[in-house]
């Protein structure tokens, strides 16, 4: 038989949410997972309703994350991991509160508000039991993984440069209230400090740490809120210098017409180059040095990497896109909850992005807002 | 509350099967539907290991599909539809028998090994109470049916061509028994007479006449086996003619190297054309004539149409692929049989293929196989 | 000092003409030669005119293309050669007359407005000292040179499968007489039986042969005038057979609306495939068999092959397009015309299409015509 | 009678050039230019031979460019115009011995090795009679008018966004002496004080410049030298900010492995963005806020627009490349030559980059390495 499924609570997500729905069905894609409680929304009639709707029994659905996290450590059948996809404002004192009650957390990015919240939640995870995963989707696309592969085996050679962007066009124009999307992440009481900074940024950030192994040192940032009256930036502009020498550009922002979703990758080593974006996720491009052939990599059931391979569910030429990558996060996850069980590890664990990943990210959120505000000095992470 | 899950069996796609995992994926992405019984495989052992792999509860795992039927029929909490997923020459008996139990069908295609047997289903069907569907899936993209809707509004003017075309690459060379899929479908006594052309060829069929609205009058066609001692073809040209009067060619291969799952439609009317291709199914192209300017139209949640939009679970620029076209087959499968429950019917039964499309499917692979028996005289269908 | 420029003459191509003026520019690129006389038009006046616009020497544009060839055959520095580029039923009588006066032929395709006009050019072309040219400038392209040189070399195994295609717009409409292009195209008279077929068709025809290396021994054909009126095919599909075994279609259309130019080849062996495509000619895609991987290869001043590299003027990335690929045609000549001056040949001249070329196009052409007229009975050329 | 030829000399572009050879073809393409006369080379072998090659007379071949000017001057039908096809530093010097004899000057970019240098050469430009242009060839392409019209009416409404790059791979590695291009390009006393910056980034900047019609009011910049030993740069990251509150970034390298030319400009407007990239220069990509629709305008010989047709010599789907964009610059200039002679102005005058478009080059290089001294402080142009 196999093993039982992940018994899943959730924190947000009710009606008019857009990234709970994403968490649902990427928990279901694979049927590791059930979901059997949730507190999905602050409102209760919202939460209620929202409860109905995901055939959740009445009795397990909660007007409080705090009254979730109690009722349900004490049911023996109660939820082994909560998945928070509340505005971010509310992931560290969810995140808190699931660890202390020994509940396992799958936490949506950036991991919190502030990089003191951040660290302090680093120190909990740390003495913890708990398993605690932050959903950078985009690392579970099977080419992305591929790609990482690619780097470390050296393909590319010694990584120069790192050329990373991700414009969106939804912020183009004022959002009224009634956009309960556009409202929280352009509230910095609600999204943190960073607007399209910590929304998307942190992807972007996050998608070239993950390839390339390399980390940002320092940054030379200006950001812009070019929306008047927007109070957190909607365009992104920053120069990186890494660790190792390489340098790059990270260019992301929510105000460019006619952009959808378009995370985009470009690496290059002093020996070849590679190439990935996100709206057509079931290629990547291998560009040796004065090689007048180009290599195109698919998605393929057959592709030699064993890490590329456990994420891909069909044959080649099947495209699969955004849910199945986030799905494969989620499989990951269950795999290293279903081993926890038995108290045992597996090694899919280094390829989940974690808490420290969070810190990172919000390093990175905090010095760039601390550059352009000192008129685009170079900054420390 | 929402209504309760269709409670789905299962015919075939136990361990080593293909498509059955695609179906049962499709069935929960959008969480319609519970699997809670099969007779997953004809061999008894790993009818047993597959239901176990899936969490069937084993007294719901049978060891026959008439056994299923009779045991389920018999339960109030029975199921309410089977999936056949099995090799083309079992549709017709598990169907014919879920039919006789009352027992709503979705089944894969084609619908029936021989014509003969799919005009028998069709009045079975006609006779009986339950909803038959066949899960020609590609009509699930949410451009496809914005496709047809540009057509039926008359976008591109009168319909003159249509060129469809479906290479694959996977057949090339000649296949050893222990290639489960390659084996059932190059044997004629599993597959039917048509080897390419019943298993892709149908779908290429398919998703010309379901966009252009033509249908086809006669084909003149011209079948290959390429590969040494293959009984089946391989490779399909046809030619076709439209009862409006417009033309078309369909090409369909399964010896194509680098060809992955290439299923591409192009529509010209005397005022524009379309284009849309399976591999980016996220971008349909609108090509007007003598404009130089085209129009490429993309999956976007905001999109003006109600039919695409039902089948758009998540923004623009974030790509949703095969199987998430494949769930909304099922997703609109359920609310037709959520409503039957009630005695109600709803809109969305129109763009269901059904048995007539299977109907349609056999004519065709008839009509083209006489056609290349006879030295490719055009032959009606 | 290199050698002296080539000097040319024109038959065709005054005001209005579309290819007269691309085979100046295809003349100009590589300057090895220089228009110094021309009979371009029949009409007096436009033939002056046009020839003033060209600052040809007035004593030197001629009333005919007879007047001419004895002129200039008089002359010490009298044409080397003659470009003609008149609609499609002069090409014969030009060409003869050229040849009888001994005068290079650099001829425009179809060669001639019938198959028996054909045959008989051949027997002179090959009964004279005169070399003779057919402008198919699409085997110019660099890559399509490397792609039958892939061919030759057996990087794609066996050749299996051939499709062509060569999609246009302009004539989905009832054309005006005020289209000087569409005109004569349209009129049996001038253009040969064949409309699309004779104008575009030839050219995929050619395009696949000259690739794939392979003879077309029968075809079966539907051609079609889709608008009321037309005396003249204007859209063509085409089943063929070849001699080794391989299968393929060709599709040409001009009542395509959007296609713009779009000739593209796809070649399958039993190892991998191939294509190219005009309207992207400065890439070419190599697909290998079960290969996760394609390749691409671009346009590249470094590229391993001469044969493709002497076809390239500027560094990768600095796109070439159809002017470029017409003009290597001309140099190519240039350069058989050159060393015919001291009595020499070079090797060049195999990848030059000539008479034979012309020939096999028109064998096409009527066995095209042929099947059609015979309810798309397989002919043979 | 066409008005006659301009009587064309050149400076540099002997034997192991690379643009002279380009300036050459470009200047034919259109047949309104005859090359007469040269200084080929600096060393007077190459000189003689290079003359050879070109089949210019003997007595019109020059040791220097003095000696050139000074005899030519001389003659009735000495040369109009000249082609400064040098390294960087010979610009300035060649160009006001031109100006100083009265010949109109055509200089490649940039304009020249210093800003000093560039100021006084205005004084020059502006003080006498002659016309002088500025190679940015890519402002030759039929949509890069296109785009920058569309600017103009207001199609983006109100600029925000500028990203352009410009990344090349040829300089990865340390090049020997032997490579006479690589040679003078990362030789600071030759090509200036940028590397990559100079040679490319220019065209980047000057390409941003005439489609947004924008200027850039500061720079910050981060430059580097990858390989070990370079003096000049290989690779530039810009931030920019435009006068008008827009901002944008800049990167353009030559150590990009696999990059090819790949000069790329994107454009967001308040409703909607721009797209184009010169290795498809015969598509345009206009996406408007919140439409689900995005319109490629092809070059097409029927298109909207005056001063894009202008520069289209063949049909749609036929695709010009490089050397036609560069061509129509060459036949821009002689369009005003030839009005000049007769003392007259043309309108196209405003869309040939001049003297300004220089000196605003040499304005951003100077910033540029200005901020990047300065730790990437923003820096005034």
């Amino acid at each position: 038989m196999a093993a039982p499924r992940i018994r899943l609570g959730m924190v947000g997500g009710g009606r008019g949410a857009f990234i709970g729905a994403v968490h649902r069905i990427a928990s279901r894609i694979d049927d590791k997972y059930e979901l059997v409680a949730g507190a999905l929304s602050s409102n209760p009639e919202n939460a209620k309703a929202s409860a109905d709707d995901l055939l959740i029994a009445p009795e397990r659905s909660y007007a409080s994350y705090e009254e979730m996290f109690n009722a349900e450590a004490a049911r023996e059948d109660g939820i082994e991991a909560v998945a928070i996809v509340t505005p971010n404002h509310m992931h560290f004192p969810v995140a808190k509160a699931a660890l202390a009650a020994g509940i396992n957390v799958i936490c949506d990015k950036p991991v919190t508000r502030t990089l003191e919240e951040a660290l302090e939640l680093e120190q909990l995870v740390n003495n913890s039991d708990c398993f605690f995963a932050l959903t950078h989707n985009y690392s579970g696309y099977p080419l992305v993984r591929y790609a990482r592969e690619m780097v470390e085996r050296g393909d590319l050679g010694n990584i120069r440069l790192v050329q990373v962007e991700y414009p969106q066009e939804w912020l183009t124009e004022a959002q009224g209230d009634d956009n309960k999307q556009a409202s929280w992440r352009t509230d910095p009481a609600r999204s943190g400090a960073g607007g399209c900074l910590g929304d998307i940024g942190t992807h972007a950030f996050q998608l070239a740490r993950f390839i390339s192994g390399q980390k940002v040192s320092s940054v030379c940032a200006d950001l812009t809120a070019f929306v008047p009256g927007r109070q957190v930036d909607d365009n992104v502009h920053v120069m990186m210098r890494f660790e190792n020498g390489a340098k790059g550009m990270l260019w992301t922002s929510q105000v460019a017409p006619g952009c959808e979703n378009g995370l985009k990758i470009r690496i290059y080593g002093d020996k070849a180059g590679l190439e990935w974006a996100q709206e057509t996720p079931n290629e990547l491009w291998l560009t040796p040095l004065f090689g007048h052939h180009q290599r195109i990599t698919r998605r393929d059931d057959n592709i030699d990497s064993d890490i590329a391979a456990r994420g891909i569910r069909i044959p080649q030429g099947h495209p699969e896109g955004y849910l199945e990558g986030f799905a494969t996060v989620y499989s990951d996850i269950a795999e290293v909850l279903q081993a926890k069980r038995d108290g045992k590890t597996v090694d899919i664990q280094r390829w989940i992005p974690g808490i420290e990943t969070g810190v990172e990210g919000l390093k990175f959120i905090s010095a760039v807002i601390a550059s352009s505000e000192a008129d685009s000095r170079w900054t420390e992470l």
